[in-house]
């Protein structure tokens, strides 16, 4: 582990430019914010505030305190006002409330506004939690800064680390918890090996009723506020692949947790798996919604779930339906077992002598679509008639020509996306490079450290 | 209805034949049984003794009525003789008791043995509640014969006729107890058309606690043993058709209820039929198993339904899975959706970090039909693996090779038939002139009413 450290833990001269570069922009700010108003306060927290930060990351996360009285759009003006000063390549970015992102002196910066308060039980919005959350961790880290770090590093190696929507895995703050529970890194991950699925954990005694819980993998009672679960956005996936590695870890520790080796993608090798399969891929290809990605990927997500139910709902067998993201592109990906159906699909009717009996027979009497007559199969009424679609292509090719996607089940932005043009590929032709690493995965599944 | 009558009632002089001819066999039989045990006594049951047979019937059910000490081989032993005595081309059944049947002047005659009881509530078994049921009925039915007659035959000709595995309609006793219930044939449709599943039914007042019998369509208490459901044979299809069928008389009778035309059976009319669902026709043909219809279609229906299973279990999709029976075979049929399935399947492990992953691991690390390595989906683990069958033919061909297919799901005789030899038949080939019955009832149902 102390190569793996080397290679996290930034150097004493990083440290300090770091440090440097963070207190020039706090005194800008200060400067800047007093002829607005005094009461403004700006602060670092996260990572950098406490010297939980990676090697690899040049982060500052500024926090900007204003008074309670503040309404939204003031709120908005003054971080716009100082990003635009003071950031190079200022970017708006929205979440729960707008905040700026840029660069300074080679650090990339996100100057975010909150609300000052005195007790965390009356937060307005998530980000008013940070203040809290940043004096619990420094209050209760000192010394294990680096066990944070080997933590986050195995968590970014084994594809876990983050909360945000692209990973559903383990954020910084819920890492920085998990240390300060199970005492340093391989207490972590004995920990982890014995959780079960809806483990609760707490820093504080006593009994939790997980019923004030949304279901989650994990439930991590946040210390400055024990009705939130600072593990929710963890997925099943990453919970799964968290105990995992953990486990295998343990057994035969190897750098390769932390800094897996790089996926070789070669498109003839993911054509043979293809061919092997024997299935239908299909992938719509389209340009890549211009959002962020905790709004892209949900969206591409719900997309492809309704792809495959318009499917299903046809009769096709869908073996997985799964998303794509590339650069330019994004993509819905589906795998049937046969693009295919025969023309004849059963219809079941009412119960025989019931209400509906009479409709159903006069609908089916003079049908255009029918194989057979309507027949008593059991208590029911049933018919076999002519299926609309015999072929999932031209299925889901009627289906997105069709307008308002955006009302059958494709969110927004994908919506808009696909309207504007799409590609639908079948087999190989799916093999775009732009989704070589997603395809792979998905016909090559990997584990990160093995292979 | 007058037409109809004409043709079911007997005239009056086929009454006299059968009365006469019943009253020579009654006698014989007295003259036969005096010498080996005078208590011994023969009666005529069934429709014949009720006057409510059919004028195409010439049946004579004749039951021999023993003192109850007598055992179940010196019952078997006395009717064999007798029989073998009395009747032309003698045959021995058997049911809960042994029984014969043979030819007397023309007429069929069943010869069966049963205990000579004083109350039915503590019968030995079903056939000695026959007395009991036709002083019943002879006590109630007087003057109602024919109605009795155009009910039976309204049931022959909607295909509901019989309590016998091969139909699962109503027995003619039960014909006959809804005509004492309802009072007319007329009046059973009526009664029919407001029946919902689950209809209890019964002559007494009183309340009745359904589940003291097993749940079926109907329920009809036996006036004669109020522990038994009259009705338990009845399908919930002949239940339905015969709902719908009343219904539909009631809005506009016709003969065709009671006499439907015959089906006009071609087989190019099939071959299009069949290529227009564009589905896989399977059909297993072997030699007639030499037993009863009421030992035959049970075990062909329990057959189909294990081959059904062997395919759904592999990854097929069946349509359908029917039986077929010829002269001198017998037949199963599946319909599958497709006869060939890509080589891929998912197969689901483990949850993960539970007791039960190392050996699904270690089972699947050197497996040698994987088309991937194991990959964590959710909270499981998760393999694609190598279909051992992509083809339903040859699935099917290897499990009938198999030895011990009684052990597996077939029943005995359809077994022993399979064993000594069947034909595997696919799409059109499977049309055989012997089967063209079944099959177009299959591809092509007709209400035999509507033809």
């Amino acid at each position: 582990m102390r190569q793996v450290l080397e290679k996290v833990r930034p150097s004493a001269a990083e440290a300090a430019e770091l440090r440097e570069v963070a207190s020039e922009l706090l005194g800008q700010l200060t400067v800047l914010t007093r002829p607005v108003d005094p009461r403004i306060r700006a602060a670092l927290y996260g990572s950098a505030s406490r010297g939980t930060w990676l090697r690899a990351e040049k982060d500052l996360d500024i926090f900007l305190l204003f008074p309670q009285e503040y309404g939204r759009e003031a709120l908005e003006k003054v971080v716009t006002d100082l990003g635009a000063r003071l950031l190079e390549g200022m970017e708006k970015r929205y979440a729960e409330h707008p905040y700026v992102r840029g660069y300074y002196r080679g650090f990339e910066v996100e100057l975010v506004p909150c609300y000052d308060m005195e007790n965390p039980s009356k937060l307005k919005s998530a980000v008013d939690r940070t203040p809290f959350h940043d004096r619990f961790v420094r209050e209760h880290i000192k010394g294990r800064e680096d066990e944070v770090r080997l933590l986050k590093q195995f968590l970014r190696g084994i594809g876990c680390y983050g909360a945000e929507a692209k990973v559903e895995g383990v954020s910084g703050y819920l890492a920085e918890l998990l240390v300060i529970r199970y005492g340093s890194f391989k207490g972590v991950l004995d920990g982890v090996t014995a959780w079960r699925y809806g483990e609760v954990l707490q820093l504080r005694g006593g009994k939790i009723d997980k019923r004030r819980f949304a279901p989650s993998p994990l439930i991590f009672v946040d210390p400055v506020d024990e009705r939130r679960n600072v593990a929710s956005a963890m997925s099943l996936q990453s919970f799964a692949t968290f105990s995992f590695a953990a486990k295998e870890y343990l057994k035969g520790p190897r750098e390769e947790f932390f800094f897996p080796r790089a996926r070789a993608l070669d498109r003839e090798v993911l054509a043979t798996r293809l061919g092997e399969r024997g299935t239908g891929l299909l992938l719509i290809a389209f340009p890549r919604p211009e959002v962020v990605e905790d709004v892209l990927y949900p969206q591409l997500r719900k997309a492809s779930l309704t792809l495959r139910k318009i499917l299903e709902e046809e009769g096709f067998r869908v073996l997985d339906a799964e998303t794509a993201v590339g650069i330019t592109r994004a993509g819905l990906v589906l795998e049937l077992e046969s693009l295919e159906l025969p023309p004849l699909r059963i219809h079941w009717g009412p119960k025989v002598n019931t209400s509906h009996e009479d409709r159903f027979l006069e609908k089916y009497a003079s049908f255009e679509g029918k194989l057979t007559e309507p027949f008593i199969k059991g208590e029911r009424w049933c018919i076999y008639l002519r299926r609309r679609h015999t072929n999932a292509e031209a299925l889901l090719a009627e289906f997105l020509s069709r307008r308002g996607l955006e009302k059958m089940g494709v969110p927004r932005y994908v919506a808009l996306s696909i309207d504007a043009g799409y590609e639908l590929l079948v087999g190989e032709g799916a093999l775009l490079n732009e989704f070589l690493l997603p395809l792979a995965e998905y016909l090559d599944p990997q584990l990160p450290w093995k292979r």
